[in-house]
This record gives structure tokens, sequence and C-alpha cells, in this order.
């Protein structure tokens, strides 16, 4: 395992045809694996196949309240479905709204009735403003990012730091740009890289000055109770944190059921401010007459209760574990003290985040592909799918079996390598 | 029955003390009846109980195409779900998009999407135009009328006759004035009215000249199999005239289960030409991964095809026609011949249009009201719920049980002639 910046061009081009001799031989395999997207595999999703036994035509089809589950009515959800979820965000009831099988959908839609209506204290839509601006604390989702780009709004790229993102930055940017009217954030867990933003970084969301007075956080807590280890990390909570300085209304939250129980047909949720929910109710009731309480009941009554869901989760874990163990450990017996790369070790979340050195990404993406194996597009991690040092690449360990990831993150790391190797002799034959 | 007309002030005021009697009586009951909703009855909802049963932890969870309906994916729908739906609206699967649990959230999210982003072929999002204005054959749809009020946009009433809305007024006003974007329609069993458009105003909207090259008809045919009689309505196929037309690209259907299935957790179902299906595909794309596809194949294992859904709809049938013939025979026997109201006797759909004499629906709603009847709001059936003759007063029949129906109609026909008789004394006071 010697570091690359020690190697000279003969030993250098001695190991790239070493290496890509092992590279052709997985080519001519014609393998197809799929690391591309955070999907849980189909042993993750028979953990929750009892859902769909649930209810059935002879039970009792009623919620607590009497409601029944079949007919139209209860626009903000079931009300053991707001008092679950309550629970699993650290809010009141009455700050939730239970939406249909997508957080994602919540996301958009909030944006787009900010667009035409604004937010709850806005003086005009933010569509009728001259510009409207997100920060992105990069690498982040690309979903977030696609929303954006789709209103048309200006992304402004806001660094990750070990405990989250670059709070010095944010509060300058903030303090000072009126159209900055809001920001991405996956505090917990985050997509990529896993980092759980720290105490200190959630407090300074809350206090922080902002221009706008109609600032929000977009707060997607997509992987709140999805940890990899016995000791999780914890997330401050940041509604009670915004209350406390007096910024209530200023951070949107969201998650969903989509990596618990069913990925296509989990529950979305909402959490904000009593403010923020009647405002948004008000709109809501001109969208729908109510999320699918079906769903919500059949949910409600598999998981029962928080401790139970934390029980599944570590089920959960335990598929999804020894996953991420097999990246990691290619990834330090392959690349570990090569200088070549750098990575994240998670305790949580679906992702593992990689940075090649500088330049090299989409070369080791294309390469990948070439060999049959398919990563998330390089670039996908920042926005407009435009990574400045073009060195971040998302790893998706849940949806192929330990053998598949074995093998793509071979091919993956050899990619690294022959990637790294290329640049390396480029840089020494311009000297 | 004698004509109101022909009755003096004396006979009117003794009518008056003999039907005030009967009023409070029903008054001191405390009576609780709702007939302001078009909800199905749990008898309706508890045909569709077996859909429950058909998806349980130890069958196929694979759609026909092996997809697994419990991940990600799917952004238009299974293919089954499309294929069973183009039967439903006599189009291609390629023009089907399956929604959530509500076509309202179509219709809602179409707008928006042309509030920000314009429709196929658009010069420029609807939004950013001085003045956005649809057309709003009244009465009509309350929700229909709520987005438009939502998104600021203009509604121009336009007058429903026998065989749909005035076609005339309709090619005048679209061929003349460049802001009105669209129609809101229901050309099938219309709500209220029960009316479903004839082959002459299907052609007509075809073949219209707009001066908006983007116009747009939101079609909402929610009622397109809820036959009340074996010989039912029959609506030609608009995409089809559209196209023949050459104006392929001028409709956006709607249709749900919500009334067919659960109301609160069926399938809502958008169509139409691929141009503008392709269009909305990509925007669609960033505001979700796709429906709930459990859900959508829950639906196809249970109706399995056309001719079985159509069979379902007579049970339907057999449930809700008594309690339309309840309704229609009280109107009969209690203001038949009396000159002070008129309704439709609709063939299928959900709701039954009472006119009163001009100037007495918000009364007669008030009293019934206080005598512990609900109905839909009077003017609610018009946009900005401003009826303008303040006449008219939607029935919906189908969730009250049979005799709670019988009293409350018999309530509603009492209100209907103490205020037409109200309103008859002040005239011949004024003479």
């Amino acid at each position: 395992m010697s570091d690359y910046a020690s190697l000279n061009a003969a030993q250098l081009k001695e190991l790239q045809t070493e290496l890509l001799e092992k590279y052709n031989t997985y080519k001519q395999e014609g393998l197809k694996l799929d690391m591309s997207r955070g999907k849980p595999s189909p042993e993750q999703l028979n953990l929750s196949n009892g859902m769909l036994d649930v209810l059935t035509s002879n039970g009792t089809l009623k919620a607590a309240d009497g409601t029944d589950v079949r007919n139209y009515g209860g626009l903000d959800g079931l009300p053991e479905a707001k008092d679950f979820f309550s629970q699993v965000l650290e809010v009141k009831p009455e700050e939730i709204i239970i939406g249909g099988n997508s957080s994602l959908n919540l996301m958009h839609d909030t944006i787009a009735r900010a667009m035409l209506l604004g937010v709850y204290g806005s003086n005009a839509p933010w569509g009728k403003l001259p510009a409207v601006k997100f920060l992105c604390p990069s690498p982040g989702y690309d979903r977030h990012f696609s929303i954006c780009e789709l209103f048309g709004i200006e992304m402004i790229v806001v660094d990750m730091k070990a405990d989250g993102p670059d709070m010095d930055h944010i509060e300058k940017l903030v303090k000072e740009d009126e159209a900055i009217k809001g920001i991405w954030c996956v505090p917990k867990y985050s997509n990529p890289d896993g980092i759980t933003y720290s105490d200190e970084v959630v407090e300074r969301f809350a206090k922080m000055e902002t221009k706008a007075d109609d600032f929000r956080i977009f707060w997607d807590d997509a992987y709140t109770v999805h940890h990899l280890t016995d000791e999780p990390d914890r997330l401050k909570n940041i509604l009670a944190a915004c209350k406390a300085a007096g910024n209530a209304d200023r951070v949107f939250m969201f998650t969903s059921t989509s990596k618990i129980s069913f990925a296509g047909s989990g529950i979305g949720v909402f959490a904000s401010s009593v403010n923020n929910v009647n405002f948004i109710k008000k709109q809501l009731a001109m969208q729908t007459i109510g999320s699918d309480k079906i769903n919500q009941l059949r949910h409600v009554r598999f998981f029962k209760n928080i401790e139970n869901l934390k029980l599944h989760m570590k089920k959960q874990a335990e598929i999804i574990k020894p996953k991420f163990d097999t990246v990691l450990s290619k990834l330090e017996s392959e690349l570990g003290g090569k200088n070549i790369a750098s990575w994240f070790k998670p305790n949580g979340g679906y992702f593992i985040s990689l940075n090649t050195l500088d330049g090299c990404a989409k070369a080791v993406v294309q390469m990948a592909k070439d060999a049959g194996v398919t990563l998330t597009g390089a670039g996908a991690t920042y926005p407009y799918g435009n990574d400045p040092k073009d060195r971040n690449i998302r790893i998706a360990p849940t949806y192929p079996s330990l053998e598949e990831l074995e093998k793509a993150m071979e091919i993956l790391c050899l990619c690294v390598q022959l990637v790294s190797i290329e640049k390396k002799l480029s840089e020494q034959a311009v000297r």
C-alpha cells in the first residue's frame, strides 16, 4: 500500500499495467451492478410485509377517534398517525401534517406553494421577487437541487464540514442577502456524507440573523431512525431550538417511512410551528381532502409504538450494516494509505461519500460504468450537477447483494486507482 | 298541490302557519343530518373491502413486468394500472399518468405547474402573465373554483344548458380573450346538475378557435362509470375529438376511483396527449419518484377488468339509486306543481341540483341548518361562492341512510316552501 505520491513514473506505469489487466478481466464478465440510488433491498422490504396483513376486510377500519378510514376527510392525517410521527420527530401532534407516499412530494409542494403564494409572514410570493436563492450544503441530495432548478431558484454552494455545513459562511450570506429564502439540510446521517449536525450547528441555525424575514430551513430528517450502530448519533431538536431563539417559524421539517416500510408506499410527514402548519393547511385544503388514511392506519397498527419502530430499524441495520462494512473495508484495503481518496464512516443513513483526487470523479464513474457498475452520476451531489472539484462519488450500498457489492467495490477501487495513476502520470509529464 | 302563484296573501299565510308547525316539530327533534358532500356511504365502501385482502405477505408483490411494487420507481404508474385506466377513459396507456389518492390533487398540481412553468406550448408561465382567466360552467364543482381562487385566476361564469355549457358564449369568449387559459368541465353526470355533455358540445369544444395558443380544457370525468340506470349516458371521447380537430393537446382529462373503491384511498388518473404527458412527466420527476404502486396493484387485482368494474358499479347503483329516488319523489310530492322549484333527474353521478325561486337558496340552506340538516353551502356551486340568482342548492344523497334522507328531504322541502311563501308575501306586500 504505497502512497502514490512516492511512486515515480515507471512504478506508476507498472502498477497501471497490472491494474488494467484486472479491470479488463472484469469488463469481459459483462457485469450489471447498480449502486446508483438509495434503494432498500428486497430483504429490507420483506421486514415490512406483515404490514399487508394488518388491515383486512374482517377487521375494524376505524381510527381511534371513530373515523372510517375508507372515506373522505382528515386533511392533516389521523390522530394516531400524527401522534406516532410527532414522537419520531420529537414535536407536538399539532405541529404535524401527514402527507402522501413521499416526503419529496411534500418538499416540492412546499416550495411550489412558497413560489406561488409565499410562506407564513411573506410580504409577497417568492415567485414575484426578482430573484430567489437557496443555500445548498454540498455534497448534498440531488433531488433537493432538482426542485430548485425546476423553479429557477438560484443555488449557492456551501461546504460541508465534519459537524455540518460551514456555519460561518452561512451566517454571513443570510445576513446580507434578502434574496436567500432557504437552505436544504439533511441534518442526520447526511446524504451523502453520513454526517450528523452538531448541537452548535443546530443552535447557530436557530439563532442566526437572516435578512429575509421569511427565510426557511428545509430540514429533511430522512434518516432520523436509520442507525447502523448501537450508539446512534443524537441530533438536537431544531424546532425546539428555533422556538427558544425566538424564531419558531423558521424551520420546515420533513421525514418519511420510505426507507422504513415500503419505499414506494410509505408515509411522508411535514412538521413545523403551528403558525406554519395552519398557514399551509389552508392552502392544502384546496389541493386534497386528505392523504391515504388506510395506509396511515396500516403503518400505525404495524409499528405500534416507537420502541417497536426502533426494533424494526435494528433489523434493517442487521441487513445494511454488513454492506456498509464491505464498502468500507474494500475502500480501506484497496485505497487506504495511497493518498488518492478519502471517505466518511457514517453511523447511519444510506450512503458513503467517496472523494477522489480533484478532477477524477467523472472519469472514475465513467470507467466503472464501462465495466458494468452504475454509480450515481459524478457531480449529482452538487447543484446543477457541477462538482467544482470533480471529486465526489456517492456510494449507495443497500440495494445490491453482498456478493455483488464486493465485486462492484473491487471494480470501483480499480477505477479510482487507474484514474489516479493517469492523473499522476500526466502531472509528472507536465513538470 | 297548488301553484303558489295562484294563492293570495291569506292563503299563503294559512299555509305558512301549517308548515311552520311541522318545521318547528322537526326542529325540536335536534336532528343531525348531513347532505353536504358527495361522500359514499359505508355500504358502498363495504363493496370494496375485499381489496384489503388481495395483497398479503404471502402473495406475489410483483407487477406484470417484474417490478417489485414495494420499492421506488414507476413515475407514471404500473403498466397494468395504465392499461386498466386507459380502458376506463378510452385512451392509450401512453396517454395516462397514474397519480396518488386524489384527482383533485392532480388538478391542483396541474394548475400550479401551469402557473409556475406553463403548459406544453406556452410562451410563458401563466403566473407571469398580467391576468389568467378560467371559464366556469355553473353551477359547478366548488373545489374546482377554490383552486382558481387560491392562485388568483379570474373566474368567468358560463351558464349550463340541458346538454352542457353554453357553447355560443364559450366560443365567443375564448376567441376574443387571450387571457382565458382554461375551462373546468365535469362532462358526464355533471356536478351538480347530473348533465352529460352532448356530442355536439364535445365537438365544439374540440374544434373551437381559441385566442390563447395554450388553452386547456380541464375535463374532470369523475363520474364516468357512475350510472344509475341500465341505459347509461354516453359521452363522446374528447381526446379523440381534439385529435380529429387538429387540437390534440387541448385537453387534460382526470378521473379517480375515489367514488369507486375507497374515497380516501383510491387512485387518481391523468390522461392527455403524449406531448402533454411527456411535458408533465419531466416536471413530475422532480416532485415524486412515483405514486403508491402497492395501491395500484391492489386496485388492478381487485377489479381485474372493465367488465368486472362495471358489475361493481352496478352494485354501487343498487345502493345509491333508491336514495336518488327518495330525493326525487320527495321533491315531486312536496314541491311538484307549486312553481317554486325545479330540479334535474340525473342518470348517474352523485348529486341532484335543486333550483329554488330566485333569492331563496341561502335562506333555505340556513333554515334547514337550523333544523339540523346540513346542505352544501348555498352559492358553493358558483365561483367565489356567489350564485348571482341565489337559487341553486346541491343535494348529495349518497351518505345518509334512506330513513335519514327521507326526513332530511321533508325538512328541506318544508324550508323551500316556507322561504318561498315569505318571498311571495313580501312581493305581494310591495305591490
